[in-house]
């Protein structure tokens, strides 16, 4: 039902925990599981210099959070953008269709972490 | 949002994993989110021995299988199926009423391992 990366980011999660003075912080809620993911952001110089996520929800968010915030890490905030919820599935092999809705709290929480960062400045 | 109790064993879930030979095997399915759990039972003389689960669900599922898979462990298969969902939520100091529908996947599961058990007998 799952693939071997989906397994290894659920298992081994990277990334977990929070960013104190972090730069970005992003909070979103899954309205189906009412779960809720923080994502923290360490910017410098227009760069993600460091995320980590926290989260109560699924194997399926802990995955994409997971595999998300490796993605982006030394990638411009330009870039992360383009790192959306498609890109993430990919890079996980697949997700079953009823998890997509655990999926998409990755991106979700990273926009909403850069969006805090604009705001700040 | 979340007790203590609940803290813990999400962050160190006893009896992850499953059992080889198990004498009885339940899993459940979660029709709000899609997950599944599985509880595996070793039973002897009418005394469950060990118990464990696997589950891709949230934290509250993985922190009521914890505990209630640890209540379950040494009692006969009556005091078993006395461990519900109210007693398990308790244990656990509560849970968010949204994550309610979680937390009952533990006990459906025991019941489907035991009867799972007595069928096989
Ligand atoms: S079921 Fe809540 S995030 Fe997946």
């Amino acid at each position: 039902m799952y693939s071997e990366k989906v397994m290894d980011h659920f298992r081994n999660p990277r990334n977990v925990g929070r960013i104190e003075n972090a730069d970005g912080v992003g909070q979103v809620g899954n309205p189906i599981c009412g779960d809720v993911m923080t994502i923290y952001l360490k910017i410098e110089d227009g760069i993600i210099k460091d995320a980590k996520f926290e989260t109560f929800g699924c194997g399926a968010a802990i995955a994409t959070s997971s595999i998300a915030t490796e993605l982006i890490k030394g990638k411009t905030l330009q870039e992360a953008l383009k790192v959306t919820n498609r890109v993430v599935v990919e890079a996980l092999d697949g997700l079953p269709k009823n998890k997509i809705h655990c999926s998409v709290l990755a991106e979700e929480a990273i926009k909403k972490a850069i969006e805090d960062y604009l705001q700040r400045k």
